[in-house]
């Protein structure tokens, strides 16, 4: 399946591919739709975990909230436990587990959250002529855990995780611009510049993806991420949890237009 | 106290205002900050009012959520129990009391949530140049319910309720453009025009507040209101929970100019 094909698909014609067999990334997938971040708990953790994502819109955006129970929604209209390319199991905050179908793991009193993905800001900087270094080198964003603390919610507590992006600097203005329209994807980067300010002491190794494609000159900007909801679990360590695996994301039924603020 | 003095108290003296007894409207207090709906229910029933509120954005925008048996917040330096002017006690959806101080019924295990209110929207448009009819007349605007259904989500559900304003026809447009760049307020209207589509059948005769003070050639505008999760209690009947009255608000330390969109 070629680029052109990938961008074409609509939500449910990608989610059948992804049933039939595909485990990989879902970047560049479904033009114009919203790609998901995904964290499962028990319904005993939801409210924690809505109040966690409600105190901390940054980092967890929340798109949608199924009912306990539910492996779908009017905005998810597939299967949960089938329709994300791969999956990682948590258990008391530690990876037991990465697979492509956790059908058989899913629970009647299991919450799914579906959170803000950056696919859609990147998209919107892209046509906004602001080159995205890592998809132009064939990579993953690096993310960091940073000293940035989350606000607290009963059981749940974490630092932030951000990725990064390099930008040139007389693009920098635009770049807040254009993301500060979409809070329902992680909205404006929460810094600029020196990365020691927020507690990143080397670029060059990230705690997530791939090495930065930096180009000589370029601003790091950071962001907060969705993976700060999978760091949240390992450090709060709730009993069980379920989440996609990096870069393999749940495709919503959810319209890129539908998150741009007036 | 006159005018200017209700609007340069800061939320800190508003409150005090309230605990030494001032039990009326706080319309026109606190220039600037965020007045709020309160609606508290037990941490049984939290995660259905998050879900709910997640689901109508509209009608329950979320300006924060307490810790479950805490009386205040960083966004609500107050006590929620003693500092809102009147309050509405619900017992299975039936209102049982109406009061100045609810200290004695709250309990170890209620969570209290703050929507926004529509006092901040108002406050726009008057800056605006766009009139409220009846700040102007004096009275209470005029609130409805509607044949619009909100969102499900576990034991609540609830028609929309809407509060009504006239607008001339030439600000109409700028009216749905200042009220959606403040979603957390309610955002822009859901309905413009005959009231009839909405399920109004008598404009005249409200459900709550005062008859609608419109002039000649007023195009009736519609916002999801506040009142819609008391509608939701009355509807929902959970075992307990308590309400500001209409009107009397909880003053919050969050500043409008953090709720508007970029």
């Amino acid at each position: 399946m070629d680029g052109d094909t990938r961008r074409s698909l609509d939500p449910g014609e990608a989610r059948q591919r992804i049933r039939d067999g595909h485990a990989g990334t879902t970047s560049g997938w479904c033009d114009g739709w919203a790609q998901a971040n995904l964290l499962a708990v028990p319904r005993e953790q939801a409210f924690d975990l809505m109040l966690f994502a409600q105190r901390n819109p940054k980092a967890c955006p929340l798109l949608d909230v199924f009912d306990p129970g539910a492996t779908g929604s009017g905005r998810f209209r597939g299967d949960i436990t089938t329709d994300v390319p791969a999956y990682r199991v948590y258990e008391h905050g530690e990876l037991v587990a990465e697979e492509t179908d956790v059908s058989g793991r899913w629970r009647e009193d299991l919450v799914a959250f579906l959170f803000g993905c950056s696919f859609s800001f990147e998209r919107a900087l892209t046509e906004a002529g602001i080159e995205m270094r890592h998809t132009a080198a064939g990579t993953t964003v690096p993310m960091y855990r940073t000293s940035l603390a989350c606000e607290s919610a009963g059981a749940f507590s974490s630092s932030m995780v951000v990725s990064m992006r390099g930008v040139p600097p007389h693009r920098v203005p635009d770049t807040v611009r254009v993301c500060a329209r979409y809070p329902a994807v992680h909205g404006a980067p929460v810094h600029i510049g020196d990365p020691s300010v927020i507690g990143i002491t080397d670029l060059e190794t990230p705690d997530w993806g791939d090495t930065p494609a930096l180009r000589a000159g370029d601003v790091p900007v950071f962001w907060a991420c969705g993976v700060t909801p999978q760091a949240m679990v390992m450090e709060s360590r709730p009993e069980f949890a379920l989440a996609h695996a990096p870069g393999r994301m749940a495709i919503t039924d959810i319209h890129e237009s539908e998150l741009v603020t007036p």
